[in-house]
């Protein structure tokens, strides 16, 4: 049974090593029309595509799933067109294959350019939404990849359609069959035998929730790239900005989306600027819903604008909410600010809000995070924000990529030396 | 037993955490300052690496080591300069930290930089020569690295005297304690602890034979780079450049030093070209010491010119040989010759020797290695020879570095993002 499962999801990958070397010539013409025809075939097909999601979501409810994760896995027909139009924008972007990164000419009259190509096969392993099938689909197919994806056992119905009709659109356009590909098998075998699959695959990106990512770093063969735990800080300087900007920013930073990994978990108060910050912002949070946990300085400022707070635990400073919850603390020193997020943070995105040229150039050069805010809201960490266009995830770890992970980071490079019978002396 | 030995590498690791972190802001000059001292220190203390490296030979000698490895082993005062002129070359190069990579303003007014910044910690696990304790302090010093350094146990009374000068050198310059340090104990289990660090290592860097790379790819949680397995190609196309020019080449790529990862292991030539470069170049690499292993075509036309061969196997194919071995084989057409270094190579090198354009860039974007030349030999993969001014090794994996890795190749980056109190919208 364990071999059955083994040589299925082997003979996938080298289903999708063919359709790699096959891919990875193809000029970006031909990726754009294979982008527009599977957007076109995802609208075409709706009426499937939602016959297919409903078993999982009667499925879903079968089991008890909450209304939340329901709405998550449930698909509408504006749902399928948003998901096609999301295609059409990566048909829209540069296609970063082909992009000549270094290219200079030696002494001796060598040609040396390093050039983008894609990686190859990348895995992707997903949790619940489908529509990471056909985000992640299109921008592998963008970045000339093939791509094994394995989607959440409870859409699996979902993404079985949506994977076969954009494969079938992308073979149909001219693109290398098994190009999209779903990893066959539905237990947490067939992701092991994905993980170990190496030399058949490139490079797996794990996105979903921590458990997931330490499991799948801890296990893999193949090289992993990290995403997407954000554990983050807003600190407030001594020297700091406007108490009604730093409301603002540590609102947005935390309410707006808390359930997205660049929101806000702990915010830190230099103590020269807490009894003119904390009252103020603290009751902000209150009023839009946050429970505060706080250590007891923060507590004791906070509650005389009657700000109540629950005690802050190691386990709060270690937190990735993704709830309406906040850890408060009071700090001493920009130095100790910085110690604290050193030792807690998931090094996904911090800010600091101040007035300070040097206080934001030490907390820039010694906080260890992928993206690092000065004066503006942790909310920006993101592939859209910063003019990417698309985005697979947000890389919390330092190889290869780091921070919010667009096209190129999808690809890989190779060096193409010319020459003229040239010997090494 | 274990528990202690675990527990001293992971306290040595805690330490290159803490000096990774007060090390990453300081400028160029202070790691300048620091890479001339520890130059000058090598060299006023070369009795005491000389002492150190005699218990070294002595040990190797009454182990049974080869003379070819009590030589990579021994070190003498020529040897000891050498090792401390590369740091001072070290110092001339640029240093790669705060280098912007990217930096645009958005619409908004938000200012985006990416910028590069230290690994943080690297690991370093290397065999026999005590020169790479050196260069890999170097290196990882001017790139604001903390470094743990793994030498193999017969080198190591070597690297114990070289790492501890180093480091005092290092610390007496200014640079923060423990920068660099050798991984203490000498069994397997040491190197087992270093692996599974995750969290206080960043990456690691295997430098040696296959076997060590395969150990430390499968057993690692740590995030790692693969380096220098070379399984390298030589091509004749059909519209061959001159036999002359062909013969130097090939000559140049197998012979020039046989022992290295750039050296040709197998000649692959199309059948229209086979008869008019086959005899010429198998003789001159018959005369040059080289042992060919051919299929039956080779043989058979190389036989005319008297040359004999071995019967060529897959294990031939798929060996990088390191000696002066030769794998030759005739093929029907340029797609077949891309076929056959898809399936045997390492992806390290593979060279094409051809008049045809259309022939030489099907040939570059088919062939997925990390550096593939056009009418050169495969020896110039190399950072030297790349113009890189050092190279910690080459890589042969698609994530993070391919090819020959210089100073930039040990960074990663952070986006540093400055506003003045914008939030998302």
């Amino acid at each position: 049974m364990t071999d059955d499962a083994a040589s299925a999801v082997l003979d996938t990958a080298r289903l999708a090593r063919t359709a790699a070397a096959d891919l990875a010539p193809l000029p970006r013409s031909a990726k754009d029309a294979a982008l527009l025809a599977m957007a076109d075939a995802l609208e075409a097909r709706t009426a499937e595509i939602l016959d297919a999601n409903a078993v999982d979501v009667a499925d879903g409810r079968a089991e008890g799933l909450s209304e939340a994760m329901v709405d998550r896995l449930s698909l509408t027909a504006a749902r399928v067109s948003d998901m096609a139009d999301g295609l059409r924008q990566v048909a829209t972007l540069p296609d970063p294959v082909g992009e000549v990164i270094r290219g200079y000419t030696l002494p001796n009259g060598l040609e040396v350019r390093q050039v983008r190509v894609p990686l190859g096969v990348i895995g992707i392993i997903y949790e619940a939404r489908p529509n990471v099938t056909v985000d992640a689909a299109g921008l592998c197919v963008k970045s000339g990849n093939a791509v094994l994806l394995r989607g959440s056992s409870s859409a699996r119905h979902s993404n079985e359609a949506l994977a076969a009709i954009l494969d079938e659109a992308a073979t149909g356009a001219g693109l290398p069959p098994h190009t999209i590909q779903l990893v066959p098998g539905h237990t947490r075998e067939s992701v092991k035998h994905l993980m170990t699959a190496r030399g058949l695959v490139d490079v797996l990106i794990p996105r979903g929730g921590a458990g997931l990512i330490e499991t799948v770093v801890r296990e893999s063969t193949v090289p992993v790239i990290e995403t997407g735990v954000g554990n983050c800080h807003v600190y407030v300087d001594a020297a700091h900005p406007s108490v009604e900007q730093i409301t603002e920013i540590v609102l947005n930073s935390k309410v707006q989306r808390p359930s997205v990994c660049n929101a806000a978990e702990t915010l830190l108060v230099h103590a020269d600027a807490a009894e003119a910050v904390l009252p103020v912002v603290l009751l902000a949070l209150k009023e839009a819903g946050v429970t505060v946990h706080a250590d007891q300085r923060a507590a004791e400022i906070a509650s005389v604008n009657g700000v109540t707070s629950i005690p802050v635990t190691d386990d709060d400073w270690g937190s990735e909410y993704l709830s309406l919850d906040l850890a408060v603390g009071v700090v001493d020193s920009l130095d100790d600010a910085i110690a604290h997020i050193r030792r807690w943070s998931t090094g996904h995105t911090e800010a600091i809000l101040t007035e300070s040229q040097q206080a934001a150039k030490t907390f820039v050069s010694h906080v260890d995070s992928a993206a690092v805010m000065v004066n503006a809201s942790t909310r920006f960490t993101d592939g859209g924000q910063f003019g990417f266009g698309a985005e697979i995830g947000i890389s919390t770890q330092k190889l290869h990529a780091r921070g919010p992970m667009g096209l190129p980071e999808l690809t890989s490079t190779k060096f193409v030396v010319t020459g003229e019978g040239h010997v090494r002396g």
